[in-house]
This record gives C-alpha cells, sequence and structure tokens, in this order.
C-alpha cells in the first residue's frame, strides 16, 4: 500500500513516498543492504562532527532482535514481531572534550532520517518507536551511563495491511496529515507565517 | 568543490554528495525552492505525529535574516554573511497532550535533515550551526517559553572555497573524516561491534 505525501509541490520523490506502515513481510534484509543503510547514518552531518550516534542492530533470529523485542512495549511488540532488522539508536550525551553534548539528540535524529533516506532507496520500509524500557535497554546491552537510548526502529520488506490485527490494519489506512506550512513557518516573529 | 564521502558503498547519490560547505555565492534562492524545502520538512515523521519542528525563516535583504545574522557568534558571522538563506529550527518541547515531549530535538534533527536532502535536490547546499545565542534568538522573535531555539542553518548555492577567508578556505578543502562503522554499529552488547 503507496500513502504518499498528500502535496502538490515537486519534492524530491522518496521524501514524498516514505512513510511509517506497519505491515511487515518475512522476507530477509540481507548484510550488504544494512552496510549500506548504517553507511548512509554514517554520512550524516553533526555539531562539531561530533558523530554522537550509536546503532544496535539486530536481525531476526538472533539475540540482539530478541533482547531489542523485549524491550517494546508490547503495542509494539504486536506489529513488529515480524519485522526482519530492529535496531536502537542510542546517544553519546558527553562530547570529545569531555562537556555534555546539547544537541546529541538532534544530530542523532538526523542520522536515523539518513537511515530512513536509504532504506526507502533499498525499496523497504522503517518505522520508528518510542515505546520501549530505556531502563531494559541498558541493562540488556550494558550501555554505559555517558549513553542514552533514544529510539528504536523496525526495517524489512512492507506487505499488505491485511497481515495486520484489525485495529493496526485500520491505522495503516488512515491518511497521513501534517499541520500547515503557516503552522510550522514563520518571519518578522515567532508565529507569524512567511510569506515563501 | 565536491568532496563526496569516502566511501565504497553504493549509498544514494544525494547522501554521498551532501557536505557542509561555507562558500555561498550571493545568488538567490526562489520562493518556490523555499517552499519545497519546507515541505520536505514537514513530510518527515515524528513521535506520536507530533510534529515539534518550527522554522524562522529570513532572506537575505529582510528584517528576519539581519536578526537570525545577528544571533550568530562572530565565527560564523565571518562566513554566512553571504548566505541568501538563514534559519532557526525551533522545537516544541510540549507534547500536545500538555506534557513534555522527551525526543522534541530528535525530531527536529529528522526534520532539518530532510530539508537537507531537498537543498541538495535544488541543487543547493546547507551548512547548519549551534553557534548562535538562544537568548538573542528568544528575544528578537518573542519566542515563547515552552519552544526552544535548537539550531541554524545557511542555504544557497556553493561557490568556491577561494571566496572565503583564508581559515576558511583551509577549513573548506580539509577531508571529510567519520568514526569507523565498527565504532558506531553493534551487536550483542554496547560497543561490540555488528558483523552485517
Amino acid at each position: 500500500m503507496d500513502k504518499p505525501a498528500n502535496t502538490l509541490l515537486n519534492i524530491h520523490p522518496i521524501i514524498k513516498k516514505r512513510w511509517s506502515p506497519r505491515a511487515f513481510s518475512a522476507k530477509a534484509v540481507d548484510g550488504r543492504q544494512l552496510k549500506r543503510i548504517f553507511e548512509a547514518a554514517r554520512w550524516a552531518p553533526s555539531s562539531y562532527n561530533e558523530q554522537p550516534w550509536r546503532f544496535i542492530v539486530g536481525r531476526k533470529g538472533d539475540a540482539t532482535w530478541d533482547k531489542l523485542y523485549e524491550c517494546m512495549v508490547e503495542f509494539n511488540q504486536e506489529w513488529a514481531g515480524k519485522a526482519p532488522v530492529l535496531l536502537l539508536a542510542v546517544g553519546n550525551t558527553v562530547s570529545g572534550k569531555g562537556k555534555p553534548n546539547a544537541v546529541y539528540q538532534y544530530d542523532v535524529g538526523q542520522s536515523m532520517a539518513y537511515i530512513t533516506f536509504q532504506v526507502e532507496t533499498e525499496e523497504m520500509v522503517a518505522h520508528q518507536m518510542g515505546g520501549f524500557s530505556k531502563e531494559k535497554a541498558v541493562a540488556l546491552f550494558d550501555i554505559p551511563a555517558d549513553h542514552a537510548p533514544i529510539a528504536m526502529m523496525a526495517i524489512g520488506y512492507q506487505d499488505s495491511p491485511d497481515v495486520l490485527k484489525p485495529d493496526f490494519a485500520d491505522m495503516e489506512r488512515q491518511p497521513r496529515v501534517r499541520k500547515a506550512m503557516d503552522e510550522l513557518v514563520f518571519s518578522d516573529q515567532f508565529g507569524k507565517p512567511a510569506s515563501l
């Protein structure tokens, strides 16, 4: 099922087609594809080139996948159990100079966006999740105190909404919505729509 | 000057070619391009579709550009003064349910990454900055207390490094470097390189 951005503007086709389905097929993702996906993340920009992004990746059938699955809230387990790849994005909260990095979350977000871009290039789909136990993740993967789990992502090939439980299938078929440009892009002062 | 990612992996050409130059030409950016750039940001994913991203955009010659320029530290003013477009990314720190949004920075980072993709699609370049006064930005743009300035960006057409002051020109010609994949992508436990 395609669900392109509802826009008349000629944005990049990958940005237009990308969305976050929950219906994954069992088809495996090969190692070369995963390498390209993480290579895309690696070349994202970051403040002072700190590259605060770290990724823990599991492939279905391995112990890492099982532990990542265990971290998720039940709501996400119900649909993400079929995804061939699960990953956890972790941020280095400390800069190379030993000071707190105020923008580590922002930069990890950029690298994850680069992952979504490469995932779409590979004709696959990704769905990010905030619903997981950070405490479990820290314990299960021995994440050090100066690093913080931020978000999880399921990656794989898309399947029909029909493979989902009815509630998820309904969500899958909902239209995609976004705030209006006027609510997001300002000039002069905050809240005043820019005239572009 | 091109400075593609030093990789043998076949990542998306936009991700491969994108970097963050400081040499901008005076050539203006038209409104249709700006609309597409923000439309790309608008369709980024976010936690619970909160869309915490807000943008304040100035075009050279207008009062918003002048105020954004005034927010920058001197180091950035020295090179960004030629950029035809400056923007400030602001995050809504509160979710629609009135609770703190723990991932607003992460999601604003994703939307800014989508902006970099669209900027490259438009054959332009972008350079992000953390070096600016958040206090000045809050004061000059009346940014409300539940919103936080995060990062600035210069957007425009690239020029030769020769237009920069010598120190910046030297930086412009430095090779791009990244941490090795083994330092970033783990399985089993944090810090243990994944074998992909």
